[in-house]
């Protein structure tokens, strides 16, 4: 047996692969519940009936000791797995309609067609390999029913930067990537590809003008064979006029022009075309001081609300910056209400940890839905984590963002704990006090990431080439517009009104209390302001001191962490990948505190109040 | 004809490609004159004597019109490079005998057999790709001839760090590592091949130790059997012990039993065996401020003069860090008086412009050779600038600092400004006041390079990950042992006895001028001192404002060789290259400069006395 059969992650209880036979959701739905009713045990009769009207929705209801799942076609199997999750944790039925709150509820894949993963923390490609598809069809299907059953219901297989060959995935490559989205239908699991905004370039048109005809007329044409091969396909994604990659604005056309013209090509099949908001000038001069990277996407996309086609999807990272521990959540989203949105967030631990260090996502998830509003967006989507490692998350806690992620897209009111602990419970299934242990420990792990790493707001201090480890000054003088403009005196950018303005692309009532350094809470500070390292903080410490005692607080929760699991009694080799990335966290942690704490310490001058160790 | 035939650089004269059916250095001298007379036809009488006896030197005699070329076997070859370039240059000819300073005189190049050069800044391996041999006989000629031009007798083909296959070069690739010879024999270029020390273990043996009996046996018979391969095979080359690379220490032994070991099993033959003493602490914690790398190699090697066999030979990087653009000689070649030494110079500008920018490097040789002594070694090493580009090492200039190596070789009392005159008259053939203002342009651009990057001592502010560009901080808390431990007061690592004790290495004629800021040459300022910034240099300026203007004026003085250069009418398609790449170094000085003082003014505070805009 192959390492990955035998991680089951959350879905321990379904011990039987999932069969080659089912070719529909509501098949699979069968399967799935008969398999786990013979291998459990546990005597309840359950029977599933499908009202195609209910489409992802079901309800359970109880009566004379029987069970009836009633749903839609794919609902009926996200009823299955809903049923088994609440009697393997010993909870009453979920009980009324489920219906998840998002209709797209995707997984972003950077896998390029060499088989590597852009921002990959977890092996290689399990789909792709060598310019080619490269895949065991039984890790595919375990895939579906990992994503069915956290409640995804869109994979997009490839890297939104299009390289060669990955651009003919919709041309030549189109009959392999029918073959893959045969063996995720019956999980309810759609496919998306990235596309190349210049493709029609490599078809021999001249141009990939969106308002030439020929143009529009390549796409309706690529859309129907697309559709044909695929007729569920979900959509395309798009990265364009970001990162030097193509777009509209070569030809003197709007995003929306670029955006309007494929979300017309795909409107006959029902496709979306979803669009990548994460534009910016990736060449800045740190020199100039009047541009703000993170005012960037508003100023460019604001304008244009409204203007957008119905089916096109607007696709904005959470914060305004780029998948940093501690953003405020992106103006953008809460400031666009007249266009389809999207946000994305990041199970990819690119500046988290790299999947070596422990960082639980649902507590920042709850944060940014809070500040956001649920309403603001009709669609979510999360770069994926996965990869060819046998536990497929790289770190075995990984996967908890994964399935918390499909809850959070189901419901975005999630409780961040419940979520936790559900997930805990369901993969090791400890006793009580060590899975609340866990829990708290999963709980507090972003938090303690964030306190060695970039507390107060403090980003960009990770290391360039990899954005792994401390490097406070490594993009200060780079083209990325990210910069902390630390000297002897403080650190942070203003981007009040008197600065850069930034602040003024939220509404008043968030604006006024991010403002203002006395009301703005302590974790954006320095993302709004730039302050003297003598600044007196709300507890009465100066800045100086609250960065240092909370590196030094970081170090000592992360070694308090791994004195906790070192105590806890995971199955191997969960056991083993577990001890070995705390070890590593733990250095990390180390070099953080001492870097970060020594590089304000030669600029200010000032010792630690409590006489602590500063490196000088 | 392909570009690289094209370009001939200082051997301009020479037309024709050297021919295939010369086997000796013997028959190419001859071939090479009676071209270059028939070609130039400048109608002299030039004959040839060969006497074995003196080997690699030369007489040129003048008799009644008719010239002799004495000399030995290579020596005649030799000989008639030198007229040629005398007739060329309309000099007298050379007087007396001519013999190399240095017997081996050697290129490194740091090739890997998948066709990438290791700091190549000029294309990929002229003979390496997808991990076999793979060149065109003819270029393998050219390059001949431009070595044997320069003088230089032995080419090291393949990295030192040795990756597989490059492995086999002395085992399944043998034969075609003799081809590679054959080809360069008539050149008067012997091969040597990078060996991994711990090779016995891919032939199967459990044990490198070099203690092992069968360990040696093994060695002995791999040279008997490179050497019946390659009977002029000129040694091995190792780099054990460092940077990851196995070495005796895995084994108890000190680097004197390695390479005794080897050097006893090449005995028979001749061959020598080259051992690197590159060797320091690549894993440094930069917390630990008793570790100071420059240290290293004296504390390690000196306690071992007088042990190593008489054909080995210790190769030491010029300076105590690894080829930065201003270090004081490495003590270890002033120190060493019992062992046979080589001096490591690096034609690849790694960390001196990367043939972007322009750096001429006699100057610099200038002074290393008079720091150590030239008696103090008995063999020279360079590494490589040559690659697949058409123009053979990427900037036109570059191939100067090839030239220019050789005649180092060959004297080390060449003047540089007379070298490099020589080379701009050979390559550009200009009038003499452009050939003045060119080798003025290049006698200074180190210098220039210096003022604008790294002026006083100030190393490794550079980017890390490619070692081009300015990064102030990036190598600060890196494994690497390369801290400049810049804060709001000062700068710079105490190695005076009082901090690390680097500067008591030294003998103390040399360490009496270093250890006092007063007398220490203000280039070396900061290497060897720890100062603050309102510290008084000799001319009364502070360190600060010294730091400021060096880097303004080395800004300026690149904007003056950009305008010289474009007055001068250089031939195509150099002018297009310089002209490109000179706008590159701009960018890159202008970047340099700016980030450099900002670096600075942000931690002193302190203004630019003559107000120039330094950006906060």
């Amino acid at each position: 047996m192959s390492g990955w059969r035998d991680c089951r992650g959350w879905q321990r209880a379904l011990t039987r692969e999932p069969s080659s036979e089912c070719k529909t959701p509501e098949e699979m739905a069968l399967f799935e519940l008969q398999n786990y009713l013979a291998a459990s045990g546990c005597g309840r009769q359950v029977g599933i009936k499908t009202d195609p009207s209910m489409d992802e929705s079901f309800q359970i209801s109880e009566s004379d000791g029987g069970v009836l799942i009633r749903g839609g076609r794919r609902g009926v199997l996200y009823g299955v797995y809903a049923l088994i999750e609440a009697l393997e944790l010993g909870e009453s039925l979920p009980k009324g309609v489920r219906t998840p709150c998002y209709p797209l509820r995707m997984i972003d894949c950077w896998d390029n067609m060499d088989g590597t993963i852009e921002r990959g923390y977890a092996g290689r490609s399990i789909w792709f390999e060598d310019d080619a598809f490269c895949y065991e069809p039984d890790r595919i299907r375990r895939l579906g029913r990992m994503l069915a059953g956290a409640g995804i219901n869109v994979l997009c297989i490839n890297n939104v930067n299009v390289h060669m060959p990955a651009q003919q995935l919709p041309g030549s490559l189109l009959a392999d990537t029918a073959a893959l989205a045969d063996l995720l239908r019956p999980f309810g699991v759609r496919l998306m590809i990235s596309i190349d905004f210049s493709l029609p370039l490599q078809f021999g048109l001249e141009s990939a003008d969106p308002l030439d005809l020929r143009v529009s007329d390549f796409w309706s044409h690529l859309a129907q064979n697309v559709w044909h091969a695929i007729p569920d396909m979900a959509g395309f994604l798009v990265k364009a006029d970001s990162e030097h990659r193509p777009g509209p604005n070569a030809y003197g056309r709007t995003h929306a022009e670029g955006a309007n013209m494929l979300a017309k090509a795909l409107k006959p099949f029902g496709g979306v075309l979803v669009w990548r908001a994460f534009v910016y000038n990736c060449m800045q001069d740190w020199r100039d001081t009047d541009t703000d990277r993170p005012c960037a996407a508003y100023d460019l996309y604001q304008p244009l609300d409204g203007m957008f086609d119905d089916n096109v999807i607007l696709q904005v990272k959470y914060g305004p910056y780029d998948f940093q521990v501690r953003e405020p959540v992106s103006p953008l989203l809460v400031g666009m209400n007249n266009t389809r949105m999207g946000m994305e967030l990041q199970l990819a631990q690119e500046y988290t940890g790299q999947q070596i260090d422990i960082f639980a996502m649902p507590p920042m998830w709850r944060r940014l839905f809070d500040e956001m509003g649920k309403e603001k967006v009709s669609a979510v989507a999360a770069v994926s984590n996965l990869g060819r490692d046998d536990n497929w998350t790289g770190h075995p806690f990984a996967m908890l963002n994964l399935y918390a992620y499909g809850r959070f897209a189901w419901d975005p009111d999630t409780d961040p704990e419940t979520v936790i602990r559900r997930w805990s419970a369901l993969t090791y299934g400890f006793e009580k006090d060590l899975t609340d242990r866990l829990t708290s420990l999963l709980m507090e792990s972003g938090r303690v990431y964030e306190l060695y790493t970039a507390p107060l707001g403090l980003n960009w201090m990770i290391n360039p080439e990899n954005h792994y480890g401390a490097n406070p000054y490594g993009y200060e003088f780079m083209v990325w517009g990210t910069y902390t403009k630390a000297d002897r005196n403080g650190v942070g950018i203003d981007r009040t009104a008197k600065g850069t303005g930034y602040v003024s692309q939220y509404p008043p009532q968030i604006r006024h209390k991010y403002e203002d350094p006395q009301t703005c809470p302590d974790e954006y500070l320095l993302f709004f302001h730039r302050l003297n390292y003598d600044f007196v903080m709300k507890d009465g410490r100066t800045l100086l001191q609250r960065i240092y005692d909370d590196h030094f607080t970081g170090y000592e929760l992360a070694e308090q962490m791994a004195e906790t699991l070192d105590k806890m009694p995971f199955p191997e080799p969960d056991a083993g990948v577990i001890k070995e990335r705390m070890e590593k966290q733990l250095e990390n942690a180390r070099q953080w505190r001492d870097v970060t704490n020594t590089f304000f310490y030669r600029f200010s001058g000032a010792a630690d109040a409590k006489g602590r160790k500063i490196y000088s």
